[in-house]
Formats: structure tokens, C-alpha cells, sequence
């Protein structure tokens, strides 16, 4: 806890030699010794400076009609999500939590939010990205004539830079922030990646690494003659697909996201669809965590909502594998996993979801998954041939159009 | 337990459609609807193949010569490894064990290698590669007339794998195996990925992702102009020094294997040392595991020490972070991330291992850490300026000199 209100960057601060056997010297943050000229700024990150301003610039307003500084933040909880049924997403409903600054039990949130607010506007400005684990870093120092810092671990940050989100409605991205980056792509699409040219189908082996942040002022589409975009769950299951050329052969775009896929993933998922008006078919594992990441994939996380808008994709169809598939590809019994009991929870607490609740089909797979009591992997698939999945499984599942949505 | 002598594959095997009412209908492994064609055979490969060949062959002689079939396997324990100081890599020792067809305790795992190896001979055949995992599920079947399972567990596999490579002498990648892909690459290097032409110093925010396999009938250098490799541990780090194109100022290769490298990158690293002579500079955390990661890098892991030929890099060297940085760079107090009783174990641990143990840069470095009490993310750095790590702290190492090794 702070013990006096705070202020978010002190004026004369400088940057000091912090040595181990002096501690008290304080550094503080977001000042540095590189003066760094302002990067040219984007209108779309224009927008976003002008959001974080007039956050700032709330405080200054309060301050002088002398009232106390507060911030509303809209609430993210399972409370506050509903299911858009129109949109078919997941949406954030309009609660919002109050955090005031002269209130001895949210002035350190309320510091934490000011400050996460101008790490953010000096990322724009310099026009530089960082993770969020940098982020953390940037701005945690001690708190100069206290022994409080900022934050203690990147987990006091996290759901902090959440909140700047919501209440800025800006995606992390438009933060300057970015994610961990998973996953790789090859098929017939050319793209601009920060002017260079990325021909996807001549990647070899290695396919291109899906960047973190991809929005248009990074990623833009140049030519795509693919029909489709086939997202596999794991790296192991897009090599096989690569080194079959099944992307060639079916014309179509591969992705994968080594396994729950990271927001850049499912970002270029979500612009290839509505850009380049692609379907796209998800090949996942038939247990509840695949049922799970096509959920994700799909409508949203619960706990990122606010997102939903430009990262679900409500179309998107799940090709398997299926809790009938067992019998309909006469697998080996040696294949079976059995279900554990927190299997089972969570098979039923995803037949629950409000988008799965009322789909006949999806009730029957799930319902299927729990009879069977056992979960099967891709890979079991390989027991049959090791590109059954690839010349059989998957093209048989398009040309019958078996898939659930 | 087998109950009886096996056969690794049954001659009038057919698949069958399994259904789950009728489980004691059997799949054999190996066989398949899909005749598939022989792939034309690299020179490589028919080296391994022949190893493959001779293996079964040796049972086939013993049975002649009216002797109990065995194998002699490499012994895979810290027991059997010795560092090698001239090569300056970890070695395995001559310690073999006798694994005996005609032994209660050991014919299972018997029949599992004869499977494995079994498995791999298809595999070059067809020209496909697999993932351990995937191996797992085509070898995984109920023995004809038995309730016996070839295998439980993928853990069963992975170790009988490993036999096979030491009985062989062969790398996994030249069983056509591959590990989990991880670990991007940018940079001043051309290279041929299966006939498809990549220029790493085209790969925009993205890069190229390294292959799991990466051995020369995949991967050819074609042109470099790169003078040194700056491997990094972190996808945001690297994204970090990609994003300031440190690479290009510094005419490098910008490699990351998303925490502890992968057995693609390293063997990429390995190659790219070896073959276009470039100096490989690890920028790692300053903690336990960090030195781990470069310990890994440099003389192998001790698991793997038969791979230690064509995957560790004696010289390559440590660029950071150090232990005496935290005064160098004047970092905040904050920074610091106290070490817990089992940092301190593993740091004295690595201080112990040979390659460490008589170099005294090493051991004041790791002491230093000890004394410190606490450990440095590469990260911190961002604490400076958010570019602090690749415009002062990199290029100030380069140009010094400052770096173990």
C-alpha cells in the first residue's frame, strides 16, 4: 500500500547508479539516459494517445473543480459477460468498478493504473513494442522516499494492464504490448510483414513464425488465391500437414498455435476470415480442451471479452477429431485415453456454455465424448497411417462437409 | 509382461475395423489400408536403413546359430559420461547393457526396441517424418491374442527411442524424428528449406521458424554475409531486438529457442558454427538457468551426451547477463529477483560440472550470483530504456570483448 497519494512520474527525477551496497538510491522509472526522438505516430495510434491523454487528463479536471480523482473500470468478471446471441459472441456488459484515488485501499491500483496508462503512451510515442513482462519491468521502481515499489510481481501488473484496456477500449496490441509469440503458417497467401514481402508458400519446412501483433499497420494482406484456412491445434500435427504439401494440394492456408492459440494467432485467424472472407476449420483434439480452444477460437475467452470484437470468429468450424471417430475410422482400442474426472467436469461445464447449449450437435458430440469415456488425440489417427489424417481424414470430412459449428 | 515370445510384426496382419463393442478385434501397427510407395532414398538415409536392417538381422543370426537374440545398448546414465576435455564436449563412456529376448524382466522391452527400430525403417521408407509422439501411436497396438499393450505410455516409447539411437549411433533426425518446433530465426542468411528459397533478412516481424529438423538433405546455407549469431533466450527478446533491426546494424543472425533451445536450434546453431564459421553469442538470464541453457548450448546435455558431437558448440560463449550487472548497469533495486534454496542448489551444482569447474571466470561469475542472493532477467534491462539491451548493453559486450566462454 502507498502511503501518501502518488505521483505517476516525478519531474526532476534522473537516472542513478543503484549499487547493491547503497540501496537506498532509488531509480525511477520510465526516465532514461537515450533521449529518444518521438517515432512518426499512426492515426490509429493517434487514437490511442488520445485516449491515454485524456485519461491522464481526468485527474488534472477533477483535481481542479476539486473533487476527488476516479477512474471507472469496466468489470471483468463471468458476472459481467453475456453471450450476444445476434453477434454470436461473447460481449462485456456495462458494469463498472469505481477506483478513486484518495481511497486508502485502491490509491495504489489507482497509481498502478496512471502509471501502466504512461508506459503505454511512451511505447506509442517512441514507437516501440514490448511484452508485457517488459512492460512490468519498465515501469516497476521504488517509490522515491518510501520502500514501496510500484509493483512487486509481473502478476500485480497484469490484470492492471486488463483494466487500461477496457477502459480505454484498445486492444493490447494498440497498447504497443504484445504477447508471447506461438505458432506458424504456410499456404498460397502473400503478406506484407513491416514492408517485407512474405510469400507463405515457399516457406519450406520451417513456415513463417506468426508475429504477436498483427494488425494492418504491421500485417497486410497482399495476394491470396487459398479457399480455406486449416487450423491445426499442435506444431507436431501442422508439420505433418506441411510435409504432405496438404496445402498445396487443397489450396488452403496452415496454421497452428502450439496447442491454446496466443492472441496473434487468433487475430490473423479472425482477419483472414472477415478480410479475405476465408472459412476456417479447426483440427482439434476430442477432449475438452480442444472443445475448449475452438470455444476460444470462436466466441471469445470470458476472462478477455472485451476482445471478442475483433478476435472471435463465430463462423469457424470444428472438422474433429470426433467422439464418433472412434468407430467411424476403426482405431485400435490401444488409442483410447481415458477420461480423469476433471475431464469430466469440464466436458459438461463447455455443454453448458450459452453457445453450445442449444446446439443439437454439439450436445450429442459431448454427450458422446462422456459415454465413450475415453479422449482421443490427432495423433491416434497415425495408428491407422501416418497421413491418414492428411489424405483421408480431413480431406473426406470437407468433400462430406462434415463439421459442427 | 509379455506372456510369451513376440513377434515384432505379424506377417498376416490386416486392419480391422476396432469398434468399441468389440474390442477384442485387434489393429497391428505397421500395416495399413494405404499401400504407399518407397521414396527414393537419400545416401543418408540408406546409411541408417542398413543399421535398421542389421539390427533385425542379428536376430535372425542368433536364432541360426541356436543362441539367444540380445542387444548390447550404450548405457544412458551420468555413470557412463565423461566430459572430454580435448573435444571439450560431454562424451559417453563404453558401458553397455544386455538386453535379452529370452528374459522375463526384458523381453518386453526387447520386442519394444525391435518395434521402434521397426517403426523408423517404415518411416525412411515413405520418406515421412514423425514426432515421438506420433511413433507412440503407430507402434501402440494390443498384441494379436493377448490383453498386452506394446506400450502404455508415451514414456514407455521416448526411452526406447533413445536406446536406438545410441545402439545405432544415429541422431533422431536421421530416424526421421522430429522434436516440438520452437524458436524463430532472423538475419544476413540465404538458406534452401526443401527447394523453397529463404532470405532471413526478408522475414519481417515474424521470422523464419527453425525446423525441427534441420539436417542437410532439409536445410542448405546458400549465402551468408552474417559475421556472428546473437542467440537470445526469449521470443520477446528476440522480438524486442528484431524489432530494432539489431541485426542489421550488426551485419548478425538473431536466433531464440523460446527457453531451452530445442533440438532443432541447437543443431542449427551447431551447423551454422561449424560450417559458416560464425561466432555463436548466447544472451541468457542471469540465474541458474540461464547457465544451464549455455552449459546445454556448449557441451551438451548430459541426457543426450551422445548427440553431443553434432550438437554441442564448446566455443560458444556467454554475452549475458552477468552477475556484476546489477552494479554495471546501475539497475534499480526493484530488478532483483531473490534466489530461492533450490537457485542456490542448482547454481552450485553447475559450478561443480567439469567444463565449469576449472575455469574461474565461471566460478566467480556463479559466486558472484551466490553472493548477490538474487538473480537478473534479461528483461530487466528494460528498467534503463526499453532499448537499453540492444543499443548500449550488446553492442558496449561486443565491442569489449566481455564475455565468457
Amino acid at each position: 500500500m502507498a502511503k501518501k497519494p502518488v505521483k505517476t512520474r516525478s519531474k526532476n527525477s534522473k537516472v542513478k547508479k543503484a549499487s547493491n551496497s547503497a540501496p537506498s538510491k532509488k531509480v525511477v522509472a520510465g526516465s532514461s539516459k537515450v533521449k529518444r526522438p518521438k517515432a512518426r505516430v499512426s492515426t490509429k495510434d493517434r487514437k490511442t494517445l488520445g485516449e491515454l491523454v485524456s485519461m491522464a487528463d481526468q485527474v488534472v479536471l477533477a483535481a481542479r473543480r476539486k473533487r476527488d480523482p476516479h477512474l471507472d473500470i469496466p468489470t471483468r468478471s463471468l458476472s459481467n459477460v453475456k453471450f450476444n446471441r445476434r453477434k454470436r459472441f461473447i460481449e462485456m456488459g456495462k458494469n463498472t468498478n469505481r477506483r478513486l484515488l484518495f481511497n486508502l485501499s485502491q490509491a495504489k491500483s489507482y497509481m498502478q493504473t496512471m502509471l501502466v496508462g504512461s508506459g503505454c503512451k511512451q511505447l506509442i510515442e517512441q514507437g516501440k513494442n514490448t511484452s508485457i513482462r517488459g512492460l512490468y519491468y519498465m515501469l516497476k521502481h521504488t517509490i522515491d522516499g518510501t520502500k514501496e515499489n510500484t509493483f512487486e510481481e509481473q502478476s500485480e501488473c497484469d490484470p492492471v494492464i486488463e483494466d487500461v484496456e477496457v477502459l480505454l477500449g484498445s486492444l493490447r496490441e494498440e497498447l504497443h504490448l504484445y504477447a508471447d509469440k506461438r505458432g506458424e503458417m504456410v499456404g498460397n497467401l502473400t503478406l506484407e510483414d513491416n514492408g517485407d514481402l512474405i510469400d507463405c508458400a515457399r516457406m519450406g519446412s520451417g513456415g513463417y513464425g506468426i508475429p504477436s501483433i498483427v494488425e494492418p499497420n504491421v500485417i497486410n494482406f497482399k495476394k491470396c488465391t487459398a479457399k480455406f484456412v486449416l487450423h491445426v491445434e499442435k506444431g507436431t500435427v501442422w508439420q505433418r500437414f506441411n510435409e504432405d504439401k496438404f496445402w498445396k494440394k487443397h489450396n488452403c492456408i496452415l496454421t497452428h498455435g502450439a496447442g491454446q492459440p496466443p492472441r496473434g494467432v487468433r487475430r490473423l485467424l479472425n482477419r483472414m476470415h472477415n478480410e479475405l472472407n476465408l472459412p476456417i476449420f479447426c483440427l482439434l483434439d476430442n477432449d475438452p480442451w480442444g472443445y475448449y480452444i475452438y470455444s476460444v477460437i470462436k466466441q471469445g475467452s470470458i476472462n478477455l471479452a472485451y476482445e471478442s470484437q475483433r478476435m472471435a470468429i463465430p463462423k469457424a468450424r470444428f472438422i474433429g477429431l470426433r467422439s464418433k471417430d472412434y468407430e467411424r475410422c476403426g482405431l485400435s482400442p490401444s488409442v483410447r485415453i481415458d477420461l480423469n474426472e476433471n475431464d469430466r467436469k469440464r466436458a459438461r461445464q463447455i455443454m453448458g456454455y450459452p453457445w453450445f447449449e442449444h446446439k443439437k450437435a454439439w450436445q450429442k458430440e459431448i454427450n458422446l465424448m462422456l459415454k465413450n469415456d475415453f479422449k482421443l488425440e490427432v495423433e491416434a489417427l497415425i495408428s491407422k497411417d501416418i497421413s491418414y489424417v492428411t489424405e483421408q481424414y480431413v480431406p473426406d470430412r470437407l468433400a462430406d462437409g462434415d463439421w459442427l459449428d
